[in-house]
């Protein structure tokens, strides 16, 4: 019988045994009584499972207020699985029963969800990512390095000639990549109805005359009906993907999108900061991201290195790997999701991101870093791609840059936020 | 221009001016320089605006790790707005803005949304609930006090059949609401193509017999489609109630099911342990419930008094009087959701319950409340129903008692979770 399991820091005033049996307890049976119907056999069918118990240090006060009392409080690693049974193969029932009513136990005053194992029959029932890497590579036209992005600002205002006028710019620059802001969907002021059709006009010019076609991540977030509509506007314009805000519209929405869907899906993930900025609460992107890509998302943002957030690089990091990382290693389907990198990024970032992942399947998004290059912002793509290949080849940008006019502005315009 | 408007809870290293507007700035424009097409007239129009900064009491040490070091970090209670054109009446790109980035600022290390405040225009584009308290007591048949309800435990592992025979036990026993555990959708062991109509043969000849329809919550969670598909198996069967776990569809498919749905929304919010437990993280249910009515949600949860959980008490009545709050006072259209009491009820919580709201516009779930009676289940049924009775003509359970024998049981069985 195939089992599926959730591993968790938590936190407690109890013994940690005692803890994780609590958990279990609630997520299998769930109240305060010993049950009629609660035979031994469904109980051995059934019940969740305590794997592993790891005490870990202790605190003389709870992370969290509402904690039964103790005089200290003790974190451990947990280990719960259930049988597949339980649930089918449905995500946000795998999420009830991950998450659910854990959250609220007065037995735990910290509580995170660190990672899912899930059993293969569970994997190849998800959806999973329809374009991945490769189908992102091919549509956007760039079979190495990194897509170089940016996206549209200002976020909201643009008129939809505006929006098209910048996209003109920021093609002839040489860009792979531009998305909407995640603050611009489909509003009275610029329908996609309009933008979507301004944009992909000045796209397909460009593409006609020089053979590349740059990718446009379109925000469509909505319900989903209108992303459904939202998404054929897209493609029946020559668009090559649509965005959501994985968040907001919610996992059944985000499985429902990618069953439709014939583009690739760049999943936002703004909001996210709630589930991740107390570090005795929450879950870990390790085991969201897999849950995301398994709804269907091709390519999911991860912060970026020295960003302007408050995510740690490490984490970012983190994230950006497991996005990386097959979650069927036997399968010809490439179920990775592209990690996109945003917020602050400029060319000094290049380096240390490619040192941690040795990959430049990413997509690498500046806004400043390069509408801001002092010789325009064609000299700005140009520095971005060309620290990327200093860096892939071994060099540092500096070496590189006795090639590279736009590579030696940039080292002077942009100051470097590793140093100092 | 119609505007909306979200209020937070911050804490901050800067002066809270500095943060207000640093959060204002990420909402509209959101980069690190001066963009070329932010006109003043664009930013006139759609940039979002300051409404008010209330400074707190200050702390010593930040709440959550990652913002700028401060001295000290100062509380403040901040009220931002933006024009409606900056999304139009969507539901996920109003999450996005009101929350969005502002969860990951390095400018604060607090962040909690506490209450939205949307003009009528975008309440009016939402579906609302459909049934609300009046359509939900007509269709469960109570046209006074609260419905008196349970929740089908164990909570996984029982057949079909199983759980129509405990549901004929329920339903003899004289109760008014029935509804599946969050852990059980649509599994193999027990799908809802056996188990709607095993259980709603049960119901439908009950009504026949007594002219009494109970009604039950079936657990339809999962993609939309199939949602859709649940819902009519549920509706085609004679049943009154579906119910989801409204985090984990999420709100695009929370609004797809309403437009769908031709019978009241349960909505679930296990999970929601995640948005509330810090004090200086999260989202205020308030403001939350608010959008989950604005989806569709007929009932919503909201723990009980003196529950198992963490939640203050203080919280549960907040939550309970929000959902019963309505959101256009001046319409014909009820947008209340009626409150789910739950988590180790029993007739003991009915006092306070009452006196807090002073309605029975509620559903009140009790699982050993009413199956752990010494007198059995109708007992335990019929002495919830005497506790509330006694409360809303103002006597005393012990006052009440005098009449009714099962009260007298239940006082001696279950010890007060107040007193002591």
């Amino acid at each position: 019988m195939p089992r599926f399991s959730a591993s968790y820091l938590v936190e407690t005033p109890l013994d940690p045994e005692r803890a994780a049996a609590a958990m279990a307890g609630e997520q299998s049976s769930g109240t305060f009584l010993k049950l009629a119907g609660e035979t031994d056999a469904l109980r051995e069918r059934h019940a969740a499972r305590v794997e592993a118990v790891v005490p870990l240090e202790t605190t003389k006060s709870p992370s969290l207020p509402g904690a039964l009392p103790g005089e200290t409080y003790q974190r451990a690693e947990v280990t719960l699985s259930w049988p597949l049974e339980n649930i089918g193969a449905s995500l946000p029932n795998l999420m009830a029963t991950v998450l659910g009513n854990l959250t609220e136990l007065r037995e735990l005053s910290g509580f995170r969800l660190t990672d899912v194992a899930l059993p293969d029959e569970f994997i190849e029932a998800m959806p999973g990512p329809q374009f991945s890497i490769p189908g992102t590579r091919l549509l956007a036209g760039v079979d190495h390095g990194p897509l170089i992005g940016t996206i549209i600002k200002p976020s909201v205002g643009l008129s939809p000639e505006d929006t098209a006028d910048l996209v003109r710019q920021l093609v002839e620059a040489g860009i792979d990549f531009i998305k909407d802001d995640e603050l611009i969907a489909d509003p009275p002021y610029s329908p996609l109805a309009e933008r979507v059709p301004a944009i992909m006009r000045v796209i397909e010019e460009h593409a006609q005359r020089t053979g590349r076609k740059p990718m446009y991540a379109f925000n469509i977030t909505g319900d989903i009906d209108e992303m459904r509509r939202r998404h054929d506007l897209v493609r029946d314009h020559g668009g090559t993907c649509v965005m959501a805000s994985v968040n907001w519209i919610g996992m059944s929405s985000l499985v429902a999108l990618r069953r439709h869907a014939q583009l690739p899906i760049h999943g936002h993930r703004n909001g996210w900061g709630l589930f991740y900025r107390h570090p005795h609460l929450g879950i870990d992107y390790r085991a969201y991201q897999a849950l995301l890509r398994l709804a269907g998302a091709d390519h999911l943002h991860v912060n970026g290195l020295a960003s302007k957030f408050v995510e740690a690089d490490s984490s970012v990091i983190d994230s950006a790997l497991a996005c990386l990382t097959p979650l069927l290693e036997t399968s010809n389907r490439d179920d990775r999701a592209m990690p996109v990198f945003s917020s602050a990024q400029t060319i000094h970032q290049a380096p240390a991101t490619y040192a941690a992942l040795r990959s430049t399947d990413l997509i690498y998004t500046c806004g400043g870093g390069i509408m801001g290059h002092p010789s325009g912002v064609a000299a700005g793509c140009h520095s971005i791609r060309a620290a990327w290949e200093a860096t892939v080849s071994g060099a540092t940008l500096e070496e590189h840059a006795t090639q590279e006019p736009d590579l030696v502005v940039a080292l002077r315009a942009y100051p470097s936020p590793f140093s100092g």
